[in-house]
C-alpha cells in the first residue's frame, strides 16, 4: 500500500495550515485576550435584515433561489454592484462583474488564470497571508512592491523574473487599510502602481476587502478608478478589483465580486463554471436584498464601532508600550501593525504572551513572502471590546518591556 | 496595450463554455421542448422545509451562521454525514469528511490535489462533462476505463501514461445512474475498479451525485463500501466518495461533501482554506436542519416523481423511435442515453431538431474525453412533464426516421 504523500501533485507539496489557523486553535481558553483573529464583530451583523431577506427570497422567488444558476452570478446583484462601483468612480456594466464565493475565491481563480509555475508575483512586504496561500497553489515566486518608498523599474522586475525562469505575471496588494499593516497607499503611490502594471503589461489586483471601512481622513481613489481615468474605458484597464461583503454585511454568506475588463471577467466565468458552477444563488439574492435596503446604514454602523476600537487601541498602545516599539495609525480597517524593539522576535514573543500574559496576536513574519519581518506583530481591534483592549495591551506592553531588558 | 490573451497561464488556453451552457442559451423560446438540461424539477424542492430551516438557523444561531468558520465544514452536518455514510456501508468519522460548495468543487480540488500537467486520468467513455472541465484546468490526458467489458491491465495503463510523459494519477467515474448514460456499474465491475486503483496506487473518485435516486432494482454497494470491506478501515482505502445534496434537496445552496481516507481529507481542507476559506456556513446549517428532519421523505418524493418520468420516456421511446435507434434503461438518475442509427451525427441532428422539431437535447460527443461518440445523444427526464415527454419524443422519433432515410 503506497503512501498518499507520494501521490499528490507538486503544487500541493508545500501546503500547510496557516499560522493563524493553528494559532486560533490555541485560543479556546476563555481567559486569553485575543488580538489574533481577523474577523468581524458578530454583534454588528445585520441579523434581522438578513433574516427578513431569506424570508422574502424564499417566499417570492424560491424556484430561482434553489435552482442551478449561471456562473456569472445573480443578475440583480451584479446590477447593484454596477451602481456601487459607479459610487467609487468606476463606470462599468454587468459584463465587468462576476460574483465569487468570498474574495478569497477570486484570489484562487486569478492565480489559476495568470500564474504558471516559476512565474513572478509582485506584492508588498508584508501582504495578506491568504493571498500568498491562494497563489502558492500555482507555484510562483514573489518580488517586492514598494509603492511609497519606490518600486523597482519594470526592466528590473522583468530581469529578475527571467533570471528565475518565468515572467512577471501579476501584481497584488491591498491599497486601503491593508491586512496586516492597516496602512493606505497614497494617490501618488497608486498612480505609480497603475503605471507599472501598464508598463509590465500585467494585471494589478486591487484587494478592496476593507475599502468601505474608512473611519477618518479623505478617501483615496481606487486604483481601478485611476486606471479608468487613464484609459478612458474599463475594458482597457489593467486593474482587477476584488470586492467583498464579508467586512460590511457578513462573511458567513461568502459573497464577493470581481470588477475588471470584460475579457478577464469572461475568463473568470469559465474558470468558475469548471470549478464550482456558481456561488449559492440564495445567498446572492439575500445579499442583494440587504444591500439594496441598508448597505450604507450598515457600513456606517460598522465604521462607528471599529473607529472607537481603533481609538481605544491607539490610546492603549501610547499608554502601555515601552520605548522602542512603534505602530501604524490606520485610518480604517481592522488592524494595527506593531514593530517590536530591534532583535525581538514576534513568534517567540507570542509563545510567552500566550503563557505569561494570556494575550494572543499574529507574528508578522507570516505575512512576508520571504519569511522576514520577524520583529513585527499584527493586532486586531475589530473583535475585542474596550476593556479587553486596555487590559490586553497593558499586559502585552509589560511583557515587551520585560523582554526588551 | 498588450492583448489579455497573451497574459493567461497555459492551463486556461483551452477553456471554453460547455456545449450544454451554449445550448441552454438557445432555449429561451417557450415552444421548444427541452431534454437538454441536467437540472432537478424545482416543483420538488422542499421549499417550506428550507424556509423553516433558514428561519430557525437565523433565530437561534445567527452568530455562527453569519461568521467565518472552519474549512472542514459545519460539524453537525459532518456528523449527520457520518451516519449517512454508515447507511451506505461506510464506517467513518468526521475526520473523513469535508464539505464542498457542491460536488463540482470537489472535482476541482481533487484535480488540484492529484493532477500535474501531462498526467493521465482514467475515466469512462462517455463521462460527466463537468468532470472533464474541472480536471482540464490541471492539463491531464485521459485514458479509458471499461469496467464491464474489460479495463486495460495496470501495466498497460502505466505504459501508456509514461509514453505520454506523465503518470496515471487518478480514476474517475459515476457508478450509479451515470450522467450521461443513466447506467449503473455492476458489483463485479466496481470490485475490479477498486482492485485496479490499489494495483495502480491511485485514488478512485466515486461521483455519487445520483446515488440516492434509485427507482427500482437492488442497490449495488458503493465502491467506497467495497474498499472499506477489502481494507478493513476507511483510512486504508483508495476510493474518494463525492456526494451532493443537489439532486435530493436542492442545488441552489451548493452543498456537497467528500468522504475518504483521512490524509486526503486533510489535504482537501488545506486546499479549501487557500481557495475559498469555507463553504457558506448558513447553507450548511440549513441543509443540516432539513436533512436531519426530512431527508428520507424528500428522497422518496423525488424518486417517485422521476420514476414516473423515466417510465414515460422509455414508453415514448419504444413507441416513437424508428428501427436502428437504441437506448439505455436506467434504474435511476435523470438521463437516458440514445444511440442513433449508424452514421447519424448527434450535433447535426440537434441543429435540425431545434429548427424543425422544436426539441432540444445534448449531443453525446460532449461527454467523450476524445470527442468521439458522435452518434449518441443525452435525454433528460427530470424536468419535462408527461405531455412534453410524449410530444417531444414523438417529434424527435419522426425527425430521426426522416434523417435516417
Amino acid at each position: 500500500m503506497g503512501d498518499w504523500d507520494a501521490l499528490y501533485a507538486t503544487r500541493t507539496k508545500n501546503m500547510r495550515a496557516s499560522e493563524i489557523r493553528e494559532l486560533l486553535k490555541l485560543l479556546d481558553q476563555p481567559d486569553i485576550i485575543s488580538f489574533a483573529g481577523g474577523i468581524p464583530d458578530p454583534a454588528l451583523f445585520p441579523k434581522e435584515a438578513i433574516k427578513e431577506a431569506y424570508d422574502a427570497v424564499l417566499s417570492k422567488n424560491a424556484d430561482i433561489a434553489l435552482q442551478y444558476s449561471v456562473s456569472e452570478g445573480y443578475r440583480p446583484l451584479r446590477e447593484w454592484l454596477v451602481q456601487h462601483m459607479a459610487s467609487l468612480g468606476v463606470s462599468c456594466t454587468i459584463d465587468n462583474i462576476v460574483i465569487t464565493t468570498g474574495s478569497q475565491q477570486a484570489l484562487d481563480y486569478l492565480g489559476k488564470l495568470f500564474i504558471s509555475p516559476g512565474d513572478t508575483v509582485l506584492t508588498t512586504w508584508p501582504t495578506y497571508l491568504g493571498a500568498l496561500q491562494a497563489f502558492n497553489a500555482y507555484e510562483p515566486r514573489y518580488d517586492r512592491l514598494n509603492p511609497e518608498q519606490g518600486n523597482m523599474t519594470p526592466a528590473a522586475y522583468r530581469d529578475s523574473a527571467k533570471a528565475a525562469g518565468g515572467d512577471v505575471r501579476l501584481a497584488y496588494l491591498t491599497a486601503d487599510f491593508c491586512n496586516p499593516t492597516g496602512e493606505t497607499v497614497s494617490r501618488e503611490g497608486r498612480s505609480r502602481l497603475v503605471e507599472l502594471a501598464h508598463e509590465l503589461n500585467i494585471p494589478l489586483i486591487e484587494d478592496a476587502a476593507y475599502r468601505a471601512l474608512r473611519f477618518d481622513g479623505d478617501p483615496v481613489p481606487t486604483m481601478l478608478a485611476l486606471d479608468c481615468e487613464r484609459e478612458g474605458h474599463i475594458d482597457r484597464t489593467r486593474v482587477v478589483y476584488s470586492g467583498s461583503f464579508s467586512k460590511t454585511l457578513t462573511p458567513g454568506l461568502r459573497v464577493g465580486w470581481v470588477c475588471a475588463a470584460q475579457p478577464v471577467i469572461a475568463k473568470l466565468v469559465l474558470i468558475k463554471q469548471a470549478a464550482d458552477l456558481h456561488s449559492p444563488t440564495i445567498n446572492q439574492m439575500a445579499i442583494h436584498h440587504v444591500a439594496e435596503r441598508s448597505f450604507d446604514k450598515q457600513v456606517e454602523k460598522v465604521r462607528d464601532s471599529y473607529r472607537k476600537r481603533r481609538d481605544y487601541m491607539l490610546d492603549a498602545l501610547a499608554r502601555f508600550m515601552p520605548a522602542g516599539v512603534t505602530w501604524t495609525k490606520p485610518e480604517g480597517g481592522m488592524f494595527v501593525w506593531v514593530t517590536l524593539p530591534d532583535g525581538m522576535d514576534g513568534a517567540a514573543l507570542l509563545a510567552k504572551a500566550l503563557q505569561k500574559a494570556r494575550v494572543a496576536f499574529v507574528p508578522g513574519f507570516a505575512f512576508y513572502a520571504d519569511g522576514t519581518g520577524k520583529n513585527t506583530i499584527r493586532l486586531n481591534f475589530s473583535l475585542p471590546n474596550k476593556e479587553a483592549i486596555e487590559t490586553g495591551i497593558s499586559r502585552l506592553g509589560k511583557l515587551i518591556a520585560e523582554e526588551a531588558i
